[in-house]
């Protein structure tokens, strides 16, 4: 079934190309692209958005589109030139505006989604039930089929980043949708149920810990991301990536959602990091600071605000060259998708570029 | 995101594409496919290949194909008629056809790949050095990565089923393919290693099984899957399958391959199975026997060597009209990928038709 | 083998008894104990350690013994009146005193301990090479084989309370001890490494968290105790417990030792908690307030420094019959122990007794 | 707490040791037995139990020893004379004597037990409700809290092999029994029901495995075992062991039981192994054939029908002198136990010795 060698019998599959297709059959042939290649060859691309860019279009959003109370949601979707749809290969990042006074009704959906807050602060979060103030810097997950709606009732516009696996679950033809009965859900009596039980990390309730396959945990504050980057901070530098944290599942150790993974990084003055390259994506958000990332070969200078998405089995590398100011990049990623199926692999450079 | 309603500002959105797209953003529009649906819409179709068309094809392929020694297969593809590539969203099922006195020289690949023998007996397939000789019925697993290559000396045309996860793989760009230096591995002195060691399923070496993603045993013979079927025809039929099984990883308990599961069932004389839907998709092999199975309402007659796919989540259910005659299927699937995921999901219908 | 029935043929038995036992062998006797119980039959009695009686017995032992540096303990041991050693039949609990300027010396062994700090700060303990300094109300691990020492430059003596699971070791034979070559470790230059890697509980070093059979945390500092008891008091109260707390292994939401368990809990004012009972043993430490426990129908009045085990398969209950004050108690438990061999039962009482 | 060096205030001690006394405390006393030992220093002895002295002492028991219907079984237990009571620290072996006619009711108690079957064929025996004919060389298990009964009309008495988790779960206080309300149970309609789901090893219903903590498999039968051996013969050599397989449950790979591991081992003609200690105990029971085992320096010869026990953490190795014949060992020990809780630990010598 490889096609690395040129075909010597060429003509004879092109002679047999017709008859086989009228029975839904193939075989390969000449022209086929290749199914098989030594290493991915992926037509995702290495995106940079830039805040400056991408900020007047979100005033535009803001002022343009309605945001009516049926479950829709304003956003800006973070689209790779050279996939069809997707951000990357397996999930959609999109930047989502919500005005004050405005409802973003309840619905849920088969994807796996989370937002990560931008700007602003103050708009409510309803997930089955559980409703959370959210702030900027705070994560908070939705996993597949929870309720979810967002209101809010601030002084400017708060934004936030929405990532969903829509691109894989699409590709898996696994999507189920449903809008809520009701625009808002009904609160739970006991607030921050998941964070009481759960939040601490290293203390909950007694008894069995939950088998479930999805983190029962559904927020992950700001407060909580910085005290522990302070703390790694003390450690050893990852020789790629500096100081980075990995959110986790509190009750196995595993990612925080079932197909993608978050981290938190700090990249210090002078910080420059070796290469490295692994299948699978993942999209970066500059939360402070600036830096470059170079990408075989290409640089790119990056600062707060920016997003940047890295080419599958690219080489790449962070730098810092500030001598005074830190980085500071959230990250998802698809690691927990492709190392669950057996499809993640990764190499390392031996020495940092000099 | 979602576009469960008309949307109320199309013309705002038509009016910002272009600008977002300078950008590489964009928003929904009016004329997009669906993001969400309320259940999936798959364009994968049901499709049934008939072993009367599939044979003169193969005898054709078999006289009109070369098999240099370089690593190539004589594989005629199940090309699904709704899909770009695959036979479904996940895997693609080929038959292969090797001449005796023919090598099919070792390569290694990041898909994951089986075989499954239709016809003849007596190849050999060399998987990481370990060599076995391949019989009607056999089932050989070669998961990702594991170099292998096959030889055959008989008499007739030998042909089994060979499957990968060659389309999920190429969604999620991560393809690796590596030729084999030599036309073929060296074998190793214990032969049949893996099976010694875990073919009981019962006992094998003590110590700490070893904790590999993959599973560690390489072949299920025709002998053991026989004695399982009939072991298991006294147990309470299962209402979808009536007599089915699934092979297991002998260390977990767990699928046979990180992505595919594999299936035997028998429908004994007048089964009428009830009607069940699910995502994922599956592929039939019609061991032996005719039944017919009714998928939405359309009926699919099939007999012995023919092969079913059936689009995800349709409705379906299996029949045997025969008073006397027993049909065995041989069923991959991708389930273990969509289970892994979260993106598994089924019903059932409460009665069967009637 | 079972002895429920009066024996029929005793006569019969005594006369075998000599000539077995010539052959080590022996069957079952008329006077022998039961082998069989209809329900658990335990030696282990009931009993409470007053902090009056307990606190010049300390003063004594730190005037009077002497802690050379040769990884000896000053130690008292809570020693269960119904059994030849241990608190239970599975830890000794002791309480250590470490005077000024006093250094207990390294040593390692394959039992399993903790402390936590009862009265004071400031004593330092390195353990596998990290230092940390303990303070009233920490727990601190020294899991199997870890090495250990101690230190402490205060005003007043310190003490602890220090478990080890060394009377089920010693039923098992499985007792190893090693003194370190000097009396204290070389420290780490990372300090408290565990804790920044592990003490978020939420977000840790990206990659496979470790595999460790061992948690990988080493300390739970007594603030987070407090924070997440804190933000436990929101959730429904525990029937049994009213405000409880598992200290778990932050990668596997799993006990916070193999083989023993710890809780912390809070009895509000006027909390009467219902009824249980179960395998396995337990020891409680009056961390503050006061409050009573039922025990078979005899009760049990505790306050501030007073210890209490209870017999198992003993029905108990929990009470706090202040109108004002809180109660908080810490535990430990061999449940961890009992649950992963199967051994661990339990039954709870419909209704708080009236 | 270690009493590894002379205690320099012994007279302190002993002088506080009536005060602790009254309040259910003590210290480390000069004359107390070592709390921790360099290493295990076991009271278990080394014993061999010969066929030539059992044979007539089971004899007198199958003629002066009633078997009432009460639950009551006739059993001839090999007491270490080291221990108070156990063949083990353990666990308890025992051999069972079943006349022609008789039936062992029904109970049912917490400790795991299992039947090796030493001599006949034709006894029936049902657990929970699954009833299995046993014969020569079958492994049946009754996992803690099943119910189980037996049943023989054949024309000789049949023996087997009981052992139970008795030792360890009376050290721990855990022992629940419950006698039968009826003699025997009621036999499920569906024969052997576990053997028809699970007993292949390699093929099983489809679905989720269930996750139960107990092995679903009640039964391992000769042939099954037999045939793995004869497979295993074919693998490179273990150094200790020759040629040794582990009862597995097939759902985890996990040994057969919770607490207690069996193997089967084949020495071969002129076979030397390799010495090893650990800790831990076992049992062994020679199916055929004869050899040596050499402990601490002393050498065991056996012969069919015996059993040996070899202290925890003694030095020991097989030999089979013989040139022409295999020798074949039923192994028990507790391992699985000893593992899970973290107290398994073992050395291994370089070299044979010569």
């Amino acid at each position: 079934m490889a096609q690395t060698a040129p075909m010597e019998d060429q003509a004879a599959r092109l002679a047999l190309r017709e008859d086989l297709a009228r029975f839904d059959c193939r075989i390969a042939q000449p022209d086929d692209p290749p199914l098989f290649t030594r290493s991915p060859n992926s037509a995702s691309q290495t995106t940079l958005w830039r805040w400056k860019d991408l900020e007047p279009l979100l005033e535009r959003l803001g002022e343009q589109l309605t945001l009516d109370a049926g479950g829709q949601r304003r956003t800006l979707r973070l689209q790779n030139p050279g996939l069809p749809f997707g951000t990357t290969t397996t999930f959609w990042g999109s930047i989502q505006v919500i005005l004050p006074g405005e409802i973003a009704g309840a619905h849920r959906h088969t994807a796996n989604a989370f937002r990560f807050i931008l700007k602003g602060s103050g708009a409510t979060t309803t997930v089955n039930g559980e409703r959370y103030t959210m702030n900027e810097g705070d994560l908070v997950l939705t996993p597949g089929m929870t309720w979810h709606d967002h209101e809010y009732h601030g002084e400017t516009p708060m934004i936030w980043l929405d990532v969903l696996d829509i691109s894989l679950m699409r590709s898996m033809h696994a999507t189920f949708f449903e809008p809520g009965e009701k625009i808002q859900q009904e609160v739970s009596a006991v607030p921050d149920a998941s964070w009481r039980k759960w939040g601490s990390g290293l203390m909950s309730p007694p008894g069995q810990a939950p088998r479930t396959a999805d983190n029962p945990l559904l927020v992950y504050p700001h407060e909580v991301a910085q005290a522990a980057l302070q703390a790694a901070a003390g450690l050893p530098p990852d020789p790629f990536d500096d100081v980075v944290l990995e959110y986790r599942n509190p009750l196995t150790g595993g990612p925080a959602m079932r197909t993608m993974g978050m981290r938190l990084q700090t990249l210090r003055p002078g910080m420059r990091g070796r290469a490295r390259r692994h299948t699978g994506s993942k999209l970066y958000y500059v939360v402070r600071g600036e830096g470059a990332t170079i990408v075989e070969g290409r640089t790119y200078e990056w600062s707060t605000g920016d997003f940047l998405t890295i080419q599958p089995w690219a080489w790449h590398e962070h730098l810092n060259r500030s001598s005074t100011g830190e980085a500071t990049l959230f990250q998802v990623n698809d690691f927990p998708a492709m190392s669950v199926l057996g499809y993640y692999f990764e190499e390392e450079r031996a020495e940092a570029a000099s």
